[in-house]
């Protein structure tokens, strides 16, 4: 498989940590963001919407794309060990925390939102640094909530291995602590499973500021 | 059961669809998001994040959250008629294109979002309505990417029947046309395929507009 991404990516850190649990090999091109290479002409032919990751399978045929719909298809195509529970509601809730952070949490802190908010709206650094650590602990209390208070909360979010609820997590927790110093007194429970999942070398590997740039 | 919703809410009609679509009754529960009653506490027992919708099934239990999750769920517990292809490869095409709305478009517009760019960011009203059209655009133009060159486009986003994807490109249209006055002529094929859902009841009598308000 061939895995279109970039170190810094924290959508990316998503599937490099799916594709690990599996024990599935890509190979990683990267897309530089930080120079806009996900605008080339070249790479909009591998995905329209100028976005890393997109996934391309052994199989030939079309770039998957977003990373979410990346992780379900990797745990349609190889079942074992799975990123998501058996019961119905237990999906639901594990799909429901992912979401919190991919979906409510992380668009929110993309290149296209940071270019807008400078060259649209005119916010100096500090504004726009303040929107980021904002957004991103937004995200991580709302997760928090459902964490601290559910008896399914485990070792990780659902139980006791991890699923797409951990990875995406782990993906927001790298965003504030390493890219945005944002204060997480308020989310115990979800520092607590972030140190759990960076015990396992999955996770922990897959870190950006250990990917080559 | 019961949905947690509000009639102008985005993510509520995805919601109200699939129940449709599946032949399911659910009581609506108006929580008013103009009035800020997402952030009661008596709401906030319900989704701790402080958005609609929530569903909650008549098994009792705690309540599902997040548009998506809730739609993947429907689709398990009630599998006729499918609301995602049987192939791996087209769920995940098909998931990929919800996400596009659901994550990357919808959550950019929300009262959070906005109230945040008015009272924060000081952005006035022109400003905050120039945000709310341009990532509403962005997101149906990277859907439209898709959609206007991919051999799986049919009737509808993905071969002739409505799935999850139809159900958020449907939203995230309503939103283009019904609020934020959009022009649509650069998304033909989603312009298409809405203008196709909106023929079916399920799509049509849940439209925003048509709920008591």
């Amino acid at each position: 498989m061939k895995l279109y991404g970039f170190w810094r990516s924290l959508a990316s850190y998503r599937v490099r940590v799916a594709l690990a649990l599996k024990g599935l090999q890509a190979q990683e091109v990267s897309i530089d963001l930080l120079k806009g290479r996900q605008n080339t002409g070249e790479y909009l032919a591998v995905n329209p919407q100028g976005v890393v990751p997109a996934l391309v399978p052994d199989d030939g045929g079309s770039p998957l794309f977003q990373s979410l719909a990346i992780l379900e298809y990797l745990d349609e195509i190889k079942p074992e060990p799975p990123l998501l529970p058996k019961d119905p509601r237990g999906r639901a809730r594990v799909r429901g925390l992912s979401l919190i952070a991919a979906a409510d949490g992380h668009p929110l802190i993309t290149p296209r939102i940071r270019n807008y908010l400078e060259k649209e709206l005119k916010q100096d650094e500090a504004a726009r640094n303040r929107w980021l650590a904002h957004w991103t602990l937004r995200a991580l209390e709302a997760i928090e909530g459902h964490l601290s208070k559910e008896k399914e909360t485990g070792r990780f979010c659902h139980g006791n291995t991890p699923t797409i609820a951990d990875i995406c997590l782990a993906s927001q927790m790298i965003g504030a602590l390493a890219y945005f110093s944002v204060d997480t007194r308020s989310i115990p429970t979800a520092q607590r499973i972030y140190n759990a999942c960076m015990e396992i070398d999955a996770f922990s590997n897959a870190h950006p500021l250990k990917q080559a740039h």
